[in-house]
């Protein structure tokens, strides 16, 4: 049995940093050793640090680590970054300059042309980029980032249709308050309503999505040529963001072609059995009037993506409803697999 | 000041009837002198009959009624059918085979030839149909329907685009649950979730729409040569269907072009200041995150659709939400503002 | 018809000062003719200054004002304060020394010996204490200020029984989140859930109440001689405080005497016919599983207080259940009752 | 390693019997072998008669058996009874006549003079009624019962102060909405509601409670010498009732005699290690504002009874919050560990 690889956490006091670390407990190959967070929390153990948020009480093993700057200094080499968009792109590339390996859930860099935006099942040779990454910006460490939330459900949803040739998509979200953080929606705003409009939301899905279905060309990555139109709402759910999607395919395959295709699916996490990665990435679920978030969200650690409903469209081809965990398949979960993947690639090494 | 229209109510005491009492409350042209439901009822007062539901307790100029059966006899000639569907059918045609106007809410006779599916902003001229009903069946009644909830807020969100060709359209709804009749959705199912399928709701919104937005040709209907393609969520919202447009236009009008025509539309109901019809029957809303159900559909006592986010599709031609009440514009209202067309035409005289 | 009142509000552009906005709207004796707020907004026109946070958009009668500065000046004689306590006692103080009139609603001064806590179907009388401010401070204006939002539900609860001498209350609130302002719980924390926990609000209703409840003896109150213990518990709810009550009373009435005492009820603002007042204040509702805050707690413009299930206690006498809006009768409609209280008393001639 | 011991549900399709499927999958005793439900279901296969409202799936291990009447037979000699009222009574006394071991949920037998109503780490000496029971009425089998949800969660809670001599209690009930079964509470009344009152929940509270917190005196039950008062409400939650109790105590204890008689309190189910009993029954919560359903009810597989906010009451002696899972602790759980108290007992040999 080897040791364990040391870790830490950027960013660990805030909604994020506390689903990292309970992701992170009993993990296999990795170990948190080092919690950093703002001036504010420097200093203090994590117990007192924190305002604990999830459920029970803040978990022991991490309970009297005390909270360092947010400096490269005595940290692990391997950091999960969990840090808000507001601060985490200066001190990321501070890290990556003093040759750390950031796996981020920060939206900075996701779009960066020499970074890659990663879904383990989906597009794992992107990290071929890194070498190109590092030497753009005479780096020893890296930045590695997983996508925006609804943008990894789509995805991943998207994933088994690839050979089909996705064309054109048309995709209404109905996300989860904790999508939006801490302290996020306020509960006048969103208790028994809908908020239709998340702010950059449709952006990013809109480009996230078309850079992670894309190919890396060498050093560069190129774009899947298709059109992805969002439309984003907020919904009074606690956990899992659902997605309706239409879609249109330039091989015009059959319903049975995509329920085949979405059975078999499968990827580099589950062929090297990574610690995270759920036996099957997508499941597909026969009952009629599911998958439901508060219902299915939690099943298989919320690492699978949950599809229904496939049917054609009137107007694309097909349609579907899709249902991840927003923070733990949208933000730690895939963090954290992004790290086995690239632990399994002899990137720690 | 003319003496008023009496009025009957079929399926007086269920959750719709109860609507349809609420909303008839105080209106300058009809009285309620009737009320019909099942046999169970039928004999007691309508205070005894009925376990009120809506807020308050119910309302005095009911509550001493004797319920009756639902059988012609002593109903006034006009009446509004809230009957289930799984009894409408059958009673509607005995009250309109014996001489009734029959306003229904119910969906049995939506989709016959000879029936009107009617919005009175969008398609007045349908009423022209009757007497082609009436000589088919040889009826002196006649049957009027209005629109599924969700079909009636997709369709006037729509409606002021129809000058520029409407070709193609996918809407995903987030419906309430008092879409869902009582006792409706079990509170056990929809707390804090959402149940991405609704029995028979995407075909009636994909079919009615067309019909609604068509042409009377003669004496048969010609739908909206368009595809709908609709994906129907029940969400935890208490009044009030959310749904996300994506439209392809024929004649690729422009962003203005569009606000434009929303701001100008108008229909009948408003220039003959028919006493239900909203002052405007689309309000577009330019804050940039409504309209929001629990905020904004009892405007307009709930008879106005709210349109907000008009923007461009990347995949058809543009994007909206649109918000309407779904028990008011999408039932009860409805029906009532139907009834009021057709007093105005002189149907009633 | 004489000319209106004019009125200013302190804090005018948080959650409070628009429940204000929105309830003083063609208010018959009051019009709204100043609007103050934080350094941040003066100078702006309030709907620039303002978020519009509840349903529908700002209101077109003050949306063209421009905001002020919180301070002595050009304000109207009359003020409304809807000031967040940790600035509202200052400035409060510094318009009652420039000679204003200032009816809060902040929680600052309520507990002062010789500023009344008035709910004017109760303690009309505790006004008689404005010369003793007066003259205590040396000021020419005065501070009037309403209870916390759950102490006046269970006050304008228990008031019909004080003729029998109440000696015992333990109260359980169930708190909708409208009552902890904007941005208030985060949607995290209350969706689907329980909070056991208000910050601060058990000892308000411990001692307010009793101060309410209790004479003004010459120039010093004297609180009821009685226990008041509260359990407080934020609820998903959007608007309106549910309380039960358990309440022993010395003179052991009947429940017969309780329901007539709750029949009868009424105050100086019924007597007067103060435009805020509702017909009658307390409502009994004999449904037996009434009243319930979504369905109930608009009725009477949120004015009256709605109680229901009275029946024996087996530990103490008698327990029931009461609600009443939060916002309205606990907030900005209790403000604006106190200031036409004070108006039919001639105190702002 | 023994072989598991076989055992039966009655009403296994129901939500309640789809709770203890849940829970006893798995189980180190006990194998589910039986399941029986009403004619409709019986002789199809338990995933055909079932509509799986849960999490996920039904069960792969009880998928396949045949649903069987509710007759006895070829059933196991213990059972699980998770039936409706409406026909537990009858049902239960046919099979412990016949022979069977009926540990039911129901509430028809509770408060029978001869039959057990237990709660393992108050009153496992209450199993000692059980000879009486059988000579009573002639039966071999016989029929344990486990309380009422929220019974469960104010006995548990009030377990440790059992010492300082339970005098007083008002309890007020904040329950979640899968306590009424399903469909249960309809979406439309509870959605962002709170209803009042809970049919026959207040009585089963005031006097179940007494009876498991009272002696079993050579064969008859002496209830508590206490008086008990309860006020019910259904909140918007999904599981977990929570409880607000101020209670009075003979022996005036101080806090700290309190809390260390919450730390100490165990009984015999962890004594004896019993498998689905909880490594300490209650927990007491330091954080201010916990427990909290949603975030806490799923900890020690919903088997624990969490305390918060121990504190003086002005009215009575202390006051505190107390929540539990009501389909765990409260139902399926409960029934369970009734079970395995029995086997540890020796009563299934």
């Amino acid at each position: 049995m080897q040791p364990k690889i040391e870790v830490g956490i950027l960013g660990a006091t805030g909604m994020v940093g506390q689903q990292f670390v309970k992701f992170l407990q009993n993990h296999p190959w990795f170990e948190v050793k080092w919690l950093g967070a703002s001036d504010r929390s420097a200093g203090k153990k994590y117990r007192d640090a924190t305002e604990w948020r999830l459920g029970g009480e803040t978990p022991e093993f991490v309970a009297d680590l005390t909270v360092e700057d947010c400096k490269p200094g005595n940290a692990p080499r391997l950091l999960f970054s969990a840090m808000d968009a507001s601060v985490a792109g200066e001190i990321e590339q501070a890290f990556a300059r003093a040759g750390h390996v950031v796996v981020s859930n920060a939206r900075n860099h996701r779009m960066d042309p020499d970074v890659p935006l990663l879904v383990p099942e989906i597009n794992p040779d992107h990290l071929r980029i890194i070498p190109t990454q590092q030497r753009n910006r005479g780096w020893k460490g890296q930045i590695v980032t997983n996508p925006n939330c609804s943008t990894v459900v789509l995805t991943l949803g998207l994933a088994p249709f690839r050979p089909f040739g996705i064309t054109r998509v048309i995709a209404t979200t109905l996300q989860a308050v904790s999508g939006a953080g801490y302290p996020g929606v306020p509960s006048w705003d969103i208790n028994a309503n809908i908020i239709p409009f998340i702010s950059g939301e449709e952006e990013k899905m809109q480009t996230e999505s078309l850079k992670i279905l894309g190919r890396l060309e060498g050093d560069r990555f190129a774009p899947l040529p298709a059109k992805v139109s969002a439309h984003c709402n907020r919904v009074p759910v606690v956990d899992g963001h659902t997605v309706t999607v239409s879609v249109e395919l330039a091989a015009k395959p059959s319903e049975a072609d995509l329920r085949a295709a979405i059975e078999s699916f499968a990827g580099v996490p589950q062929e090297r059995k990574l610690p995270s990665a759920p036996a099957r990435p997508i499941i597909y679920m026969n009952l009629p009037n599911r998958p439901q978030p508060r219902k299915d969200v939690e099943r298989e650690r919320g690492m699978a993506v949950f599809i229904g409903r496939l049917r054609p469209c009137p107007v694309l081809d097909f349609k579907f409803v899709a249902l991840g965990h927003n923070t733990v398949r949208g933000a730690a979960g895939a963090a954290v697999l992004n790290a086995e993947l690239m632990v399994s690639e002899g990137m720690l090494d």
